[in-house]
């Protein structure tokens, strides 16, 4: 009799991420193209890195005086220090009363598995989690998971081509009491002030525990603190929240996956607590994070010519985003596209949505081998001199498409 | 009313790690010293570190043609092969088969939380963790927390002062059917061939899954084929079985965290699923592992003169943990100190019991400033010359004034 295999259940996991890619890599075609990668690119095509991260990983090979010890549990102390610094400001309150700290993940993923897993037990009333970003977030799944019940909001309006910020004020009004809140990047909601105030007022009265998502400081306007403002006014709002910070992209260190989970805390002593808690899931998880990443950090932030180099590589790609928006919109304005592009340009960040219907979308993947995702939100940084033309081409033929069609249909 | 913190009710966690450290920081005797290190030592102590692996860090930092793209969920690739064929052989019958692989995780805990976090879902009858090792190990804590019920077997005689193959035999047979049997460092147990039929026919029989823990391949023997044999021999025997294998402590690179979860099934099918199910659950604690420890060693796995090098200084090593084992039994011997000590040098690896009791260890803490964990495990690399002396000599002390009490007790 053979022997069954403890296995035998067990079928393959169901991918819900790739297939674009996948695709993507299987066609043939000499024109084919992905605007999809999650990383900012370069103009030839390479992973966007800061030159000065090149420049200090020399400089820590050849320093004979470091050591490869293990971290402590919690991370790697002067990086959590000099990130939290990055994201707060020095002279913040709240770093001033000792009531903000964080622990060194694996990446944001870790940051939201670290901080899901101690909501879930130290939290308990809290059992829905909702997500409001511009789009798919993955720790969605994360908070799945471990038990919660997810509901995710986009703050885009696919209709108006913009960012509304009545549909985000609404999306609070809605949310069930003492739930927790994921707050993705809304940078481009530009609340006004009293906006501002009656978000955090519903949150504060309907007990909401507010979790932030900064995947990459600095990359939406090209200044760290506007990017990061909204917590200024959560720490003086006096309230107690979670916050995942990434340092992956806005380093250019997609490989080591740099993450902290920053908490803000009512006061020192309540702050100790959480993260011992926090402390003891991140042994169960890889005991030590790994330190690479965050010695290249710590090197940059903690010497001031080179945190200056660094700010200057941001802005650069930063400008270097918009460039590409104005050109992609001025051709199609040159070509004359129906309709009008300025949300394209209205968007800050390396991503953002193109404004294509779905059959659109179909076209210009079908017919032009340009992958792209369904809700068209594109990484405009994959676009360059070499490709501008074909793409914004490309585009132009398919809205033209979709009117031809949309009309032939009418008139049947 | 001032505000009440959503973290009123959160405690302190626990620390059970760490406290004998904590202990000798605050020591102010001169004399002090901790034998009790994770890590290997250098004779003028320092964290061992295998020279290969500075050459190699030096070089990847100057290589201009390396990405630092993420890498895929599942970790480096190239990484994975070269660790499985230094785990198995190349030409093992599994990995020409198909039916062998591994997800590049954080350390070992990582490899750990996942294989728990697979087995809880996929492997449901098993809600019993039984973990037979020379010492306490941290992945107990790993299985609790996932609600398994975990009962640790520790195969160290500390009468007989030796670790006995008859003890590991009987608790295999005491185990429940159907549990989980996490196998640790077994490599001083030297079955004899009867002995290891007789386990594999009893963990067969009784549908016991193994999940083998590999924590530094080489460190024991000096041979990294005779350190994973008994691996050799559950792949022959047709089992399915998860092993941990972290290449953190064998290369020295302590600070990144570098594990494998290795996945032996019967066929490249159920392997195949059981891999994508074990790169969802990566996906949700941190996406991407972390490169930089998977770059050094594949860099150095993969070219023959570099592997040639590290393997030497593997042995260096384990000679150097040899020698000063040697010494340290000689000194004993010179000191005229009562017992026979020769079970320091029939343990192999850099950890080893000295074969004190409590009342004995407490003597070298307390009277003599050396800190050593109660059940006289230490690790001999943090033993040199210049303190071998004082060392030797305080074990000479606490044995005779154990024994010096004793008899004082006995004549009241």
């Amino acid at each position: 009799m053979p022997t069954l295999s403890v296995f035998m259940d067990v079928p393959a996991a169901h991918k819900p991420e790739g297939s674009l890619l996948k695709t993507y890599k299987q066609d043939d075609s000499p024109n084919k193209m992905f605007l999809a990668y999650k990383v900012c690119m370069t103009d030839d095509g390479h992973p966007w890195v800061s030159l000065v991260v090149r420049k200090i990983r020399l400089q820590i090979a050849q320093d004979p005086s470091l050591n490869y010890e293990y971290l402590p549990m919690m991370g790697m102390k002067s990086f959590i220090q000099a990130s939290l610094e990055l994201l707060f400001g020095k002279h913040n309150q709240a770093i001033v009363e000792n009531r903000v700290g964080g622990v060194h993940t694996v990446g944001d993923s870790g940051a939201f598995q670290l901080g899901a897993q101690f909501l879930r037990t130290w939290h308990r009333n809290a059992k829905i989690v909702c997500i409001i970003s511009s789009q798919r977030e993955l720790h969605g799944l994360v908070f799945q998971d471990l038990g919660f019940t997810v509901y995710e909001y986009f703050i885009w309006d696919p209709t108006q081509l913009c960012i509304d910020s009545n549909m985000f004020l609404n999306v609070v009004e809605q949310v069930p009491r003492g739930c927790i809140l994921v707050i993705g990047n809304i940078i481009d909601c530009k609340l006004t002030q009293s906006q501002l105030a009656k978000l955090m007022s519903t949150i504060k009265s309907k007990q909401i525990f507010p979790f932030f998502d900064i995947p990459c400081q600095g990359f939406f306007t090209g200044d760290l603190e506007e990017d990061a403002g909204i917590l200024q006014y959560f720490v003086s709002g006096g309230f107690e929240f979670f916050c995942s910070q990434s340092l992956t992209k806005n380093f250019g260190i997609y490989d080591e996956g740099v993450g902290i989970l920053v908490v803000v805390a009512l006061d020192n002593q309540h702050l100790l607590c959480v993260l011992s808690q926090l402390t003891q899931n991140a042994r169960a998880m890889w005991l030590n994070p790994p330190s690479m990443g965050a010695r290249i950090i710590t090197s940059i932030l903690c010497n001031s010519a080179l945190q200056g180099e660094w700010k200057q590589s941001l802005k650069g790609m930063v400008e270097n985003i918009m460039l590409i928006k104005e050109k992609v919109k001025e051709r199609l304005r040159l070509l004359g596209t129906p309709g009008s592009w300025d949300h394209i340009t209205e968007q800050t960040g390396s991503h953002g949505y193109l404004g294509l219907n779905y059959q659109q979308v179909e076209y210009i993947i079908k017919k032009k081998h340009i992958y792209i995702p369904k809700n068209s939100r594109i990484n405009f940084t994959c676009i360059n001199a070499s490709n501008i033309d074909y793409i914004t081409q490309s585009i132009n033929e398919a809205v033209l498409y979709a009117r031809d069609s949309e009309t032939a249909s009418e008139n049947k």
